[in-house]
């Protein structure tokens, strides 16, 4: 067989390093195509002045722009055969990414812990996104279930790691020159600033965008993700291509522009449920609670820590049932910090 | 409330000037993508080489790269509560816009008019398209029916502002350095020059495209346009999804190369209807009516102005019916100037 | 008439040279589309540094994005009025293409026959993109069944040029500087090299791509190729949009990354057939047959000799039926060389 097969639960172990395939190089292509596929206006990503005067030498691409340039390249080595996608700690945006860049990933295995059906276990591997200079430029704990290739091998070890369920925020990367001292309000789109934001606030983001098949397609190709049920209407009994779930994420995070504009760069991520699956023709709309502030030690620059939830337009606040289930509108529950200026 | 409720009638109040947000940074990305979303074929535009032939440093985007980029970001200021796109007047492309540019918008306010019902006002807007060195690459007047946040509220002063039913030949800004002396008919795809073109003349272009829903809303996105009826079945009774007018205007122009493969570049828009909506599932066709021609003062050069017509499958010629009004099928009645090859 | 009506049979007389209109300037754009529209995975054309330790200045654009421009400028000229397309050969890519590159085409007839029915007549032309310099950087034949405009015209004297049936390996053009010595498996996806396939080898490439139409009419306008079926459902009786060809073809290389990952660079096309029309909604699958193996003379190169067969959801290895015809599920049947390492 040359074709890969994915990794089974068997396959991983405490440790391991993988080096995972096809390095891309980004261009202003990726960033024009950002913008046809999501909603995306916040201003640091959109123009290279605007950029410039905030101390950077032109528009980063857009922080989840990485983010699933890196996360496609682990797919065939990590979630091939994976039955469910747990969860994420400890993302960190650690350098800006710029058109002309190239990213490769590496993942280490960081934590396995067999199901007690004997059938599948859950592998943790810490993931960092490389440029062409070897510099991380973001690194991110993810946890899948994996299923076994063999139902009676023996159980590994069981390791689980410990994991910060938050980034602290004096951990937050502060991309090298940012400076918001002479943010432009009007040109960012809201005159909100640190000051305007309030733990346990709660902001609908109002706009909706109903989700296309050829879109959701395209962002899933364009990062290269190959993961089968995405693309193939054979690959469920439903015949329904479930949707990338960052495909949500940068949906959700975009829409969000509406009420949080001045969240200019995701600086962190620090936990993340895909909470319901998504497909085409459903409307997706997003609300966002803020979870904390911090200052930073970086000129006219605070942090603010955000909840974003995309949901199929249930109503901003409305998350999970008595029981602490989610409720079923609700696809994504993102835990991220934001630079914004002060 | 942190998110854009956009402005009302009362909100808007002559002499006003508004600053509209996020500046865009255009690269080859979104030429690229011009290129997938329209049939896109004249080669000022295509090729960087036969620019430098025209006398230009290198292929600037298409005037409607320009337009739609401009107007997008006048979008949340003006047209959120828009009821109607009432016309354009006095669109005049001031300067090329090159990959790399970095496009700002800004309007003043130079009309009001409350309609008779007290629920609703005209409201009439220059808008301005500045690059990163300010220099203004495109202007046009754009009015709307906006509705009133308060039906008891007091009318304001009527303004009506007296515009150009035409803009003047001698006002068509002819780019720096352009010169169709050695103009290559060959490469350009048709062999018709200024002279045989006559005012009167119908051009049927014959093609035609089925319009997808991922198509006008990719290319609504990419402009950075957020009117909530182009993304959300939610938001019309019929569940349907309103095409942007600008979709079918380029969509319009792309398809009349067949026929005007020589009106290399738009100088001019002197007015324009949306005269039926378009929806996803339409088959979009053009014909193009020859109002008038100018001499330019420029080497080789000449300008035809031109009735470019959108409709859904309607013959070429048919506008109107006896009482003056458009066709069930007309969708665009465009009326614009070009510069042609002499 | 100022539009295009084509060119019928009667048009075509061998030792014409077409010179084919609009130049295109490739960018990061198209790559990035192409990325967006297939699931292409080939380091080389995904990674700029890959292709530097490759010998080549950058990552070039795919073979393909190539073959697809070169080919789009022809249509107006040659197949508007065709029939049938009928097959190619002697395609070969003679110098990569790079971003910031323009293209452009010229096609000489070769050869004409008139069918037995008086009706049509088969046409083959030679077909060469040229970049800005000049140069020749792919080339092919082609021939396609094409109507005549008046039954009753006479026939031409037949000639049918003698094409190879296949592309010798002594004639497979190595890019300048190509070198696959410092060859780094592991960035590239699998371990196999040119001594791990044997002719008479079937690979499955496992996955498969449900197809949409706004994807494959974004993929054939990004082309400029204008054939009016591929947008307009009112072309066939059945208000299907039939897919061109090349984008299943693309489609088809772009799965083969899976059990292919190094066949990186395609040197030459021998063959190719459409077998069956493709529409939306068709799952497209792909299997290969190595054909053939043969030195280069270039270090740490080889080249395969490969079928590339697209169907839908067909099994790996199923093609043709007792009376050799093609099985119903089988959309192209594609022979072509590509350079793999050592």
């Amino acid at each position: 067989m040359k074709t890969n097969a994915g990794r089974f639960f068997e396959d991983f172990a405490v440790g391991q390093e993988i080096i995972h395939a096809v390095p891309r190089t980004l261009s202003g292509g990726e960033r024009a195509l950002y913008h046809a596929l999501y909603p995306a206006c916040h201003a640091i990503h959109s123009s290279d002045e605007f950029a410039r005067s905030s101390g950077l030498p032109e528009a980063p691409l857009d922080g989840l722009i990485g983010f699933h340039t890196v996360f496609g390249k682990t797919v065939p080595d990590i979630s091939l055969n994976a039955v469910a996608n747990l969860g994420y700690a400890e993302g960190r945006f650690l350098k800006p990414i710029y058109t002309g860049d190239t990213l490769r990933s590496v993942s280490e295995v960081i934590g396995v812990k067999q199901n007690s059906n004997g059938k599948s276990g859950v592998v943790w591997v810490r993931t960092t996104g490389l440029n062409q200079r070897d510099e991380a430029v973001l690194s991110y704990v993810r946890w899948v279930m994996v299923k076994k290739r063999d139902v009676g091998s023996e159980a590994p070890e069981t390791v689980i790691p410990k994991l910060n369920p938050v980034v602290a925020a004096d951990d937050l990367p502060v991309p090298k020159g940012l400076n918001f001292s002479g943010y432009d309000f009007a040109l960012a789109g809201e005159p909100h600033r640190f000051a305007d934001y309030e733990a346990g606030e709660i902001i609908d983001h109002v706009d909706g965008v109903t989700i296309e098949e050829a879109e959701h397609m395209m962002a899933t190709r364009l990062w290269q993700n190959t993961a089968k049920v995405h693309f193939d209407t054979r690959q469920r009994p439903d015949g329904r291509r479930l949707i990338y779930g960052g495909h949500v994420m940068s949906l959700a995070r975009a829409l969000s522009f509406n009420g949080l504009a001045n969240a200019q760069l995701i600086a962190a991520i620090n936990g993340g449920s895909h909470a319901n699956p998504c497909f085409a023709g459903d409307t997706v709309t997003a609300w966002s609670e803020v979870l904390d502030k911090a200052e930073v030690d970086a000129p006219g620059i605070g942090a603010l820590r955000l909840r974003l939830v995309a949901s199929k337009g249930g109503a901003a606040g409305a998350l999970k049932d008595g029981a602490g289930k989610y409720n079923p509108d609700v696809l994504l529950d993102l835990d991220y910090w934001a630079f914004v200026p002060v």
